[in-house]
């Protein structure tokens, strides 16, 4: 496996972006190859066989770009497909739920945690179930904020609409006695300060928030460094984004999101990577 | 032609059950045979190309199973698919842009009309050129509305943040004097007394709202007169429901929608229809 190989990236669309963000912060020597299936977005309300399809897919075609390791950067993808998905392709894939679910078991003092995101994540399960294999004493109280999502794409980030919609999804925690909330979506991090002075404000001080784009572009730091994978480059790389639709649409998002200038996009055909 | 064959309705998701709804309320004999393009909703952020690719797929999905007529009860394939797919197979196609537009056309006496849409929508400006083409005199205005879908389907219908956002939207069109509004989603029409509520409020009295979901019913009912092709049933019939993704979701969101009990739901491989 060369070193010089880029990093492999995956989303639905533009969330995963957010862990895109992380990884060029905390490794800012290594390339990214992002894949954002913004012709299929969103996977939230689709089936386990059409996830794990897609994300087969996708995994084929990054491999055929050459990549040496895969973050799979949405929440949905990570719960339903990555166990399948690993088995069948012999390179590292990362997900963001159990780097997130593994912070947020150990940050926590009294052992109750929130945990925030779309309907098909908090439907799933997939936080609670891998936080109760973690701790089985674990308190774990999950609330479904499907309005985050179209709030952070209409750019109402620190907005009073925003702050009421956020009043009502936390107040679900009040009396739960949390002290740590995961914000169990790659859009959220988008609100991260508009959630965390609701959350002072509705549950009070001393609330610790959990995101699994950090937790995740750690992870993959210490695996890269436990592998010998690091590129070993100083100076900041050209990354590379690949959509299955509206390449010109993502590249002003991703521009709105990412440090790094994003000056091209390019749309791939990926039901052909069957 | 079978007057006996069922109307073809499709959508990419749930939205064209308000259209399916008022073709039930007004044409109570006839068939509806619904496809809801779950896997791949939305289509507001897709390609012309690829909605066109799809709108081609489905209906052909929905000729083999038999349909007397099809309606677009999509403003996304509307707008872009419809011409291309209309030239090609050899049956009655309705969309819901032309009946919005012209019904608009006739009914503002100040020739001032705002429209509300989805982002991709109102991008697309594809009900100004239609209403331009009709009447070159008109003034449209237009707006984006994107958080009226995930407010409608939150099931925030009557509520004060769906209000407030309603307001920010709506007092776009303070001081362009237009007397006609078009609800240009087949989401909206869920939202229909809190804008009407909204509009009062924010533009005055005297407005009227189009909705296109109840011009398109109206057109349908002419077109089957015109080449007689009513069914002539008295009693209310079976309707069927087929979805791309997720047939029980989509059923329980259909029953809310729908007067009628939806007691089934298929599942389509709908790429297969190539």
């Amino acid at each position: 496996m060369s070193c010089d190989l880029p990093i492999g990236v995956f989303d639905s669309g533009v969330g995963g972006l957010t862990v895109a963000k992380e990884i060029m912060s905390r490794l800012a020597g290594e390339r990214i190859l992002y894949f954002g299936d913004t012709a299929r977005v969103p996977y939230g309300s689709k089936s386990k066989e059409t996830i794990t399809e897609y994300s087969r897919q996708i995994v084929r075609f990054l491999l055929s770009q050459g990549v040496k390791v895969i973050v799979v950067a949405c929440n949905t993808a990570s719960a339903l497909a990555v166990d399948a998905v690993r088995k069948e392709f012999d390179v590292p894939i990362l997900d963001v739920v159990n780097p997130g679910a593994q912070a947020a078991a150990q940050i926590t003092k009294n052992g109750s945690i929130g945990v925030i995101g779309t309907e098909a994540t908090i439907r799933s399960g997939m936080y609670s179930k891998l936080l109760y294999s973690i701790n089985p004493d674990l308190n774990i109280y999950s609330k479904a904020c499907p309005l985050f999502v179209p709030l952070a794409e209409e750019g109402w980030i620190y907005d009073s609409v925003t702050k009421e919609v956020a009043r009502r999804y936390l107040e679900e925690f009040q009396g739960k006695g949390v002290d740590t909330i995961v914000l169990g979506c790659t859009h959220y991090p988008l609100l991260r300060n508009l959630i965390r002075d609701v959350v002072r404000e509705v549950l009070g001080e001393g609330i610790t928030l959990v995101d699994p784009a950090v937790e995740t572009a750690k992870k993959l730091k210490q695996l890269l460094a436990g592998q010998d994978l690091f590129s070993g480059k100083e100076q900041v790389p050209e990354h590379t984004f690949y959509v299955s639709d509206g390449a010109e649409k993502f590249r002003s998002l991703a521009n709105s999101i990412l440090p790094c200038n994003v000056i091209e996009t390019k749309d791939v055909t990926i039901k052909t990577f069957e």
